[in-house]
This record gives C-alpha cells, structure tokens and sequence, in this order.
C-alpha cells in the first residue's frame, strides 16, 4: 500500500521503518529535505539522525510534506502537535483531499517546562482543528496516547491486552483504520469513541500519560479498559 | 475510625454506607439538614432520597459540612467538583487544618451539554485550589477517577487487577490513605504519581472517562496501568 508519513522524528520512523519492513510503499515527508539529510546528530531517545537511519530503510524514500501527501493512499500525521497545522498546510490540501488522515499528534506545549501542558484541550482538540481546516479529509485519531515503540509493537507489554482509542467523523474511515492497526501490528482492543470532538478525551488523556510516564520511569506502558 | 464524609449525592451515600458497614464512626455533611433531610424524591441512577437511604443506615448521622469535618479524623471530599470550594468554606479551615482531606471531586462543567468539559484544567485543577485555599490540610487527590460503585468494591471489574491514582504533596498523608484504600475497599494497585499538581493528570483524565463511559454504556470500568 502507498502510505505518505509526515514527520522525521521518532514517531515517524517507527512507523515508516515498520510498514516499510511489511512491504509497503512509504515515502516520508519533512519540511526541508535537503536540511534534514544533512543533520548528523543523533536525537533523543539514543535516536539515529535521519539520514543514519535512512541508509537501513532503502526502500523508504524522503520528500517534502507535499511529496508525502501526495503518495500516500493513506497519511499519516507524525508531526509534532505544535507543526501539525503548519505541515499539513505545506502538504497541501489538493494532496490529502479524500484521503483518510491518521492523527497521531498532540498539542503538547512544553514551553511553561514539564511536564507539558496541552495547547489546545476541553472545548477543543487538534483532531478537531485539523478536521475544520481540512472538511474533505477523513480525519482518524489514533495511536496518540502509547509511545512510538508500542504503536507498532503492542505485544510489549502484558501480551498486547490493553486498549487502543480511536475516534473520527468517518465511519467507514475508522473501520478501514481499526482493521490496518489490528493488521500491521497486532492491535486487538481498538476502542471506538465515536466522532472526531472525542479527540479531545484521547489527548487531554496525555495530562495523564506524561504523570504515569514520570512515576513509572518509563514510556513503555498502555491502559487496559478494564470492564 | 472518625469519618467525616462532604457530600450527600451517589459518592457520598456510597462511602459512608460501606465504611459505617465496616464499623467507622461516619458523619455525613451538607448544606442544610433540614432540607436534605426534606427530599422524598428518589435521586438519578435509581439512588433513593437521602432520608430514606439513612434510615437504612442508622448508624450513619447527618450534620452540616462544619459538622462533619469536626467529627472526622480524616475527611473524605465527596461534593460535586463545582460545589466543592463553597462547601470547604463552611466547613471551615478551623474543622479542617491539619487532617487529611481526601478528594474525591472533579471540577466537571455540565453547562456546555454532554459530555462535559472542565471548569478547571491544563495550568490548574481542583485538588491545587483546595491545597491553595487550605495550605494546613493534607489534601490528597485519589478515587477521582472511577464511579461510586466501583471505589468501595474494585472487585467488580478485572478481579479488581486495575489502577488507582493517587496524589499529593504529604508523603505521609499519601500513605495512610493508600493502606486505607486496601484496608477498606481492595485496591491493589495505587500508583503515587507526586504532589497534588498531578491532579491536573487525574482530573483531566475524566474528559476520556466521559467518552469511554458513552462509548461502553456504563460506568462501571477502570483503567489498568499495563506496564
């Protein structure tokens, strides 16, 4: 499958690194290519540079936001929530028209210090952001409330039972996303709140994660709905 | 022990049922006696009024809130979120200074339709506005994040194999609360997750239990820390 994933960092190439090992077709998208190619620092997490990492994908293929839009049958945002809007807009909404949308995003302001707050929450979402500037994308939250390592790997952590939120506007969107997380890597409770202003209940749930996060000394952990 | 227990509705008929079953001293506090006392009508969720609830509970007394944060050795925030700070201020700093107030609200605003939103979140919460306004209590934020039901008998769900929350700024406090959260109801697994600004977490948190709960059709579920 054609699959446009725009952001470079962490989420991003776990993801693309993933679906690229299943056979698809992926291009990535950032703002800058050639800037992005030519950082050589490692990132956090004991991250390669995108460029280190790229050599071990060979069938992944860099582009712009716009080149990743564009290829993708599907696209998915694993831009940092504060770029999401600004990337989406360089993406194009010609390139991401029609299409299903997967945001993973949060609003996360990390700039009163940490934990983070949320930039946008309780009457608002950026799942609900995006869905108004883009009204002809099939907006699909999803995945935003695990760390990169457990999206593609639920299997983790207590024998991949827990639970997995998904929400959007889109019946069908949702369905087609629900079966790919099931499929590509092993989802089994996927939860469905229903319409994409439920976004607001998947990322104000951050506000808890990071808290969970600190106490645990790890990122490596999910809910179980337990009923 | 001396429990003294704010609030009337489902949470606090619900506390102090199975804690005067477990042999604990309780004095339930509200507004008005008298007109607590006057309502005959039944309550939501089929809860009886609570006159006839009491008399069902003969040991339980009814006082005003300074009534019962006098009575109790420890005090139990069972108000609804919104009410929450007036009925503090009758109960009094005085009744309160020095003991552990454990609370049980969430600042939910209902104005808006449903689900509802928060009056307070993000760069404050509740539980900071109490600790704020009362620097000499203990308070400590636990329970919050689950229905009546399942506070007293986590054993409903799961065999009870799921996570409490539980913060606040005295280590001490914290303590005494988690060994009466085992003692009492059968939680096993209260994870500490810091001082009482780690209420914004938990407090948040409710914007996905309100969805959840609409997506699941009841309340009676919690989360699991899978880790």
């Amino acid at each position: 499958m054609k699959i446009g994933i725009l952001g470079t960092s962490s989420v991003g190439q776990t993801l693309a690194g993933k679906l690229a090992d299943l056979g698809h077709d992926v291009v990535v998208g950032t703002r800058d290519v050639a800037q992005t190619l030519a950082r050589t620092a490692s990132g956090p997490y004991g991250l390669p540079a995108f460029s280190v990492w790229l050599k071990e994908h060979p069938t992944i293929r860099p582009g712009t936001f716009a080149d990743a839009a564009r290829h993708g049958a599907v696209v998915l945002n694993a831009t940092n929530g504060g770029g999401t809007l600004a990337a989406l807009e360089r993406a194009g909404a010609a390139n991401l028209d029609g299409k299903i949308l997967v945001d993973i995003a949060n609003p996360l302001d990390f700039s009163q210090g940490m934990p983070p707050s949320l930039s946008v929450c309780n009457t608002d979402s950026l799942g609900e952001q995006i869905q108004r500037a883009y009204p002809d994308v099939k907006v699909v939250k999803a995945l935003n409330t695990v760390t990169a390592a457990l999206m593609i790997d639920p299997g983790q952590v207590g024998g991949g039972d827990h639970t997995l939120f998904i929400c959007g506007d889109d019946a069908g969107a949702k369905g087609e996303v629900t079966g790919w997380l099931k499929a590509w890597f092993g989802w089994r409770d996927v939860l469905d709140l229903g319409g994409i202003s439920n976004a607001r209940g998947t990322e104000m749930y951050l506000a808890l994660w990071v808290r969970a996060f600190g106490a645990l000394g790890t990122g490596i952990f999910n809910v179980k709905i337990v009923r």
